[in-house]
């Protein structure tokens, strides 16, 4: 009997996630529920790679020697110092009969969960890589679960754009349920008669640009991106993805809530953290209103602060881990930057600056 | 004009909320919204006195001279060292015009938001005080906010107890309001035939216990209390307070998991986490079914983990971190320890041993 979510790929220590697994069975045949990808390319996680290079001072030859040292040791490219992994792009080959996952043998994929708990093998010796890029040409094979996550590339995007849509796709996925959860609860009690309001921090970004869109696609009345420099404002302005564009810091509760505050003629109803810097948390939860909802997707989110903060200015605000998993959420991320001109253009542009 | 978030109280720096202030204005003369109260008693949070009473090798006297110190520099207990403060006792001296709290002059109540942010002068030197403890007798004034949170002592339950109380009471009322959104969606679809399931992680704690019973007290059809060892096992069967009691370590995913679908014929429909040591988020997630809610309420809980944990499992469950404030909390917590025996006899057994 197979896992659904892989346990019988760990083969040390027994019993733990593949995730905390040290090694995993990465052997090619598939369990009923099974799939297997025929790898293409390997995306190395940002700060792995940065670790591997400064380790052995940007010799090529000694990082591909380890990352096939890290893959055939641990059965996965999961860097025993930074933790992290990654993501692959390859070709579906075989489909277990008993899959949930909707793929067929020739779509070619990407992979949405971590390549921390996908099995791995390499065939080509990372013939093709010369180690000195996150981008890895790889002759292999990797193995999805019946819980993994893995969407088809669109025949209409080019890949990089998909892949950078699909690395933030929980953003709009999230944010669309809770603004359509608002103002469903609005129309039944009549309470909202303003409508919902939506504010995003950090709504020129990958994230918040695509959470703008969806907050507006999921029926609110009036949103507000807020950005911390000019030339991002100009960025916001011009994509015309929010009602209002506002500079403000957002780190600085009290500047913050005042900004959203002129911006919606109140607090906001839901509130979108969408900026990677800590310090987030009071300004979020001060900018929103009682009864409305803050979604933190920045990793660099403290607990504490959260709790402590929403505490201690006694707010009755619903505050959510930003879950990067939402059904749908891959077709939802790529339907809208097919259709909002404006994300894709900011998209676009990012894609250019890289 | 007085800010119902006490910003007026700010001396420095200019513009930041009260916790994030260096120094606040004491001055014993209430604005329109404010409130007085006449301290009787400090309660230094365990982490702060540690600090200071390590740092002065158990001199009594040095230590009362450095609260008396910081509370004199920065118009609060707000420990510089460990950012922390505690919360006091008192009686309610003047009620601005304007203030919302539901308190009047004559009342004995507890304060429910930290030091950190709370405007306090000692009138007596601390003179009552050894500085061995961190139970500060004091004679003094503290001020509130509009936006404070303050709780009448009840006339009917022994300080100590209620203190115990309020001090989780968040948990229980965001407990009770998740399971009771869970229960009237389970009625509306007519899915959740078998009743709403509830995991408690932590069950026999002062926080878990509570949880356990709100969430009885709102609808759950089920309830399982996960517990460490077996001396808490036996203490929650004792109390009454689940369904179903187990021992499991809720640090190994796959061991919590398979203890709660087995208590609970499921995965629990809300699981909430009231264990104080990290690596628990993933457990929770795990054990938690699609279209389910997981609290956390443990300080330990590592955003990352849980943000990453939920999308590696592929798991469409919603995250909440724990508010300590829901409107309501204390009067709830209050009656639960009041008219279920076994919290009360859980709480009392607990301040014994202490």
């Amino acid at each position: 009997m197979t896992s659904p979510v892989g346990l019988h790929r760990v083969l040390e220590p027994a019993g733990v996630l593949p995730q905390a697994a040290w090694r995993l069975d990465a052997r090619a045949e598939v369990g009923a529920d099974e799939v297997r990808i025929r790898v293409e390319r390997l995306n190395l996680d940002a700060a792995s790679f940065r670790q591997l290079a400064q380790k052995h001072g940007g010799d090529g030859a000694a990082v591909r020697a380890e990352v096939l040292e890290i893959i055939s040791t641990r059965g996965k490219m999961h860097n025993p110092v930074t933790g992290s992994g990654g993501m692959l792009i390859g070709t579906v080959e075989e489909v277990g009969p008993d899959s949930p996952l909707p793929v067929r043998p020739g779509d070619r994929v990407a992979t949405l969960v971590s390549l921390t708990l996908t099995p791995l093998a390499v065939h080509d010796g990372l013939a093709g890589w010369d180690g000195l890029g996150e981008q890895v040409p790889c002759a292999g094979h990797a193995i999805l679960f019946a819980r993994s996550i893995v969407a088809v590339l669109p025949d209409d995007l080019p890949a990089e754009l998909a892949l950078a849509v699909l690395d933030v796709c929980g953003a709009p996925a999230l944010t669309a349920r809770v603004v359509g959860g608002h103002v469903v609860a609005g129309a039944g009690t009549g309470a909202l008669r303003r409508g919902v309001t939506v504010a995003v921090l950090g709504g020129a970004g990958k994230s918040g640009s695509l959470a703008l869109a969806a907050a507006s696609r999921a029926g609110a009345a009036r949103t507000v991106g807020v950005v911390p420099v000019a030339a991002e404002r100009d960025r916001l302005v011009a994509a015309g993805l929010a009602d209002e564009v506002v500079l403000a810091d957002a780190r600085d509760p009290v500047a913050l809530s005042a900004a959203v505050r002129e911006a919606l003629g109140g607090p906001a109803d839901v509130t979108v953290v969408c900026v990677d810097v800590p310090g987030c948390e009071h300004g979020a939860v001060l900018a929103t209103a009682d009864g409305g909802t803050v979604i933190f997707f920045s990793m660099a989110t403290s607990f504490a602060a959260a709790a402590l903060g929403a505490e201690g200015l006694a707010a009755d605000v619903t505050m959510l881990v930003g879950n990067g998993y939402v059904p749908g959420h891959a077709e939802l991320a790529l339907s809208l930057v097919r259709e909002v001109t404006g994300v894709r253009r900011l998209f676009e542009a990012r894609l250019r600056a890289d």
